[in-house]
């Protein structure tokens, strides 16, 4: 008996987040085999490729040859993210493969954007045109907003939700007054600066003043909050989430060396089972998909429940005594 | 603006939960550096030596010269755990130097009391006269009650929450009978079983039959529930918790091996600052002993906010600018 969802959708981003700062070169047959172990989880979205340019990231400078490897399921979805639109000109090449979402960036700190991307948030509010000229080309209908550090940034300290909630409008009146209507939000705490409460004050925001958008979170566990940040997500009736296999993702900020990933997976699966909330992910497969992340990486990931084990598993077996 | 505690009260019981199962040998001084360290703090409560057979426990062997060591800081409670009457005739004998808490163990389980002490419940129970005599004996007037397992255990499965209330009425009937009433109820999730519903689910029915009495809660992050966990008992009002810095702690049983401790002190300092919940305690310096209890390990231990730094020091830069 609660008031959480019944059923949520997990969108799994560990082999983006989490191959794209590694300082250990993974071979493309082994990003191959972390893809196509996590397709057999029943995850419904695997976001995997970086087309971002292999001066700056040349961990994905094999993303076409990832693309071209991987084994598709039924039902699955895959997906790989671009900065720029020639990184979603060499996305659009992979169309057969990948399923592309039309999203754009509107990050809530200028310095971080600057450090990210190189442009401040008005310069990349003027890259709208050319991105829904690009979609629209591409034959999307609406567009995706999503919200970096949209809690909080290293570089500019606490984000106020109205501050989100103000250039979300922006964006939203920029992108009808070139015709394409905004269907869908994501806020990403990028930094790990969320919190329950902070959580539910920006959802409870957002869902106010767009209550028939979609909306999704992406959240880090930085400082140790994302399940909670996750759970109080939930409460809000929140149905949409990124998450990384093993809490893969780490931080690429220099001062955070060694901090953890997103939030992990298999942790955010179980607790979910546990609380009666359908993810429609078998949690015995998703940790072995996490135990091979950190053979293939040869180091120990952050999640917690691939070595507390399974809780059905005790319970199965407590029962036939 | 919430509905949470304005404070609470963090009891630390890293030292003795951490160094408790160590294969590493730590020496006597390095413990004695941990604690002194925790005293520096502002924590007020520090649980670290062990009262047990070092036959069993070889680690807690030196918890007389462990406790001759420290060096007792101002308004800090120094306290240690015993598993029968001959361990707190130990204890007893260092009352200048510890505060010694009247506690009662009332497992939830069976098979897990077998393994921790060889005494089933019923078993347990039977020894409720002689531990009040040797209470009253000391001078104690009111007992407090520990339910292990009190969510759930590897063995038996899942708890009841209706059978910890039962089980807890009949050790209160049977301490009034004895003349000592219960002033104080601890709930255990020893084995990592509970989530935010289950920890909504007991907390009520406890705080519903005994709205009187003290309660506390000593959550374990073995599946990654656990800081979760803690923010649904600050929802429900809860004040008081065991934790372990860095996350100490780990799981004794071997099935468990390099499952993760306590809730980790400094991650839930860190989520408190962030909520508005006042714990009395200096987040950098309590980073500091984690620090240190790693170097003493020689270990990285699974608290994340010691890596990903504090966030007041970051707004702080950022409002200088």
């Amino acid at each position: 008996m609660s008031d959480l969802p019944k059923a949520i959708h997990l969108r799994e981003v560990g082999p983006r987040e989490g191959l794209q700062f590694e300082k250990r070169v993974v071979a493309t047959a082994d990003k191959v085999r972390l893809v196509d172990a996590l397709s057999e989880t029943g995850v419904r979205e695997i976001e995997f490729a970086s087309f971002v340019s292999p001066k700056w990231v040349p961990q994905m400078a094999d993303a076409e040859a990832w693309t071209a490897g991987i084994r598709k399921a039924p039902g699955v979805q895959y997906e790989g993210i671009w900065l720029n639109l020639q990184g979603f000109e060499r996305a659009l090449k992979l169309r057969d493969v990948l399923t592309l979402r039309p999203s754009f960036a509107v990050p809530a700190s200028s310095t971080f954007w600057k450090k990210n991307a190189n442009r401040t948030i008005e310069e990349q509010l003027e890259q709208l045109p050319a991105y829904v000229a690009a979609y629209r080309a591409a034959g999307f209908a609406r567009l995706t907003l999503t919200v970096g550090a949209a809690w909080g940034c290293n570089y500019e300290g606490a984000i106020l939700p109205e501050r989100v909630v103000a250039l979300l409008e922006e964006a939203q009146a920029r992108a009808a007054e070139l015709g394409m209507p905004v269907g869908k939000i994501g806020l990403m705490d990028t930094m790990g600066w969320a919190n329950p409460l902070a959580i539910k004050r920006l959802v409870g925001l957002v869902r106010d003043r767009w209550p028939d958008l979609l909306l999704y979170l992406h959240l880090h566990d930085t400082r140790g909050t994302g399940i909670a940040n996750f759970v109080a997500a939930l409460e809000m009736g929140v149905t949409e989430f990124d998450t990384a296999v093993g809490g893969m993702g780490g931080c690429p900020f220099a001062e955070h060396k060694g901090a953890a990933g997103n939030v992990c997976s298999e942790d955010a699966v179980f607790i979910c089972q546990e609380m009666g909330v359908a993810t429609g992910i078998d949690l015995d497969r998703l940790i072995e998909a996490a135990q091979l992340a950190e053979q293939l990486l040869g180091t120990d990931l952050p999640g917690k429940v691939k070595r507390g084990g399974n809780l059905a598993r005790y319970r199965a077996r407590a029962a036939v005594g």
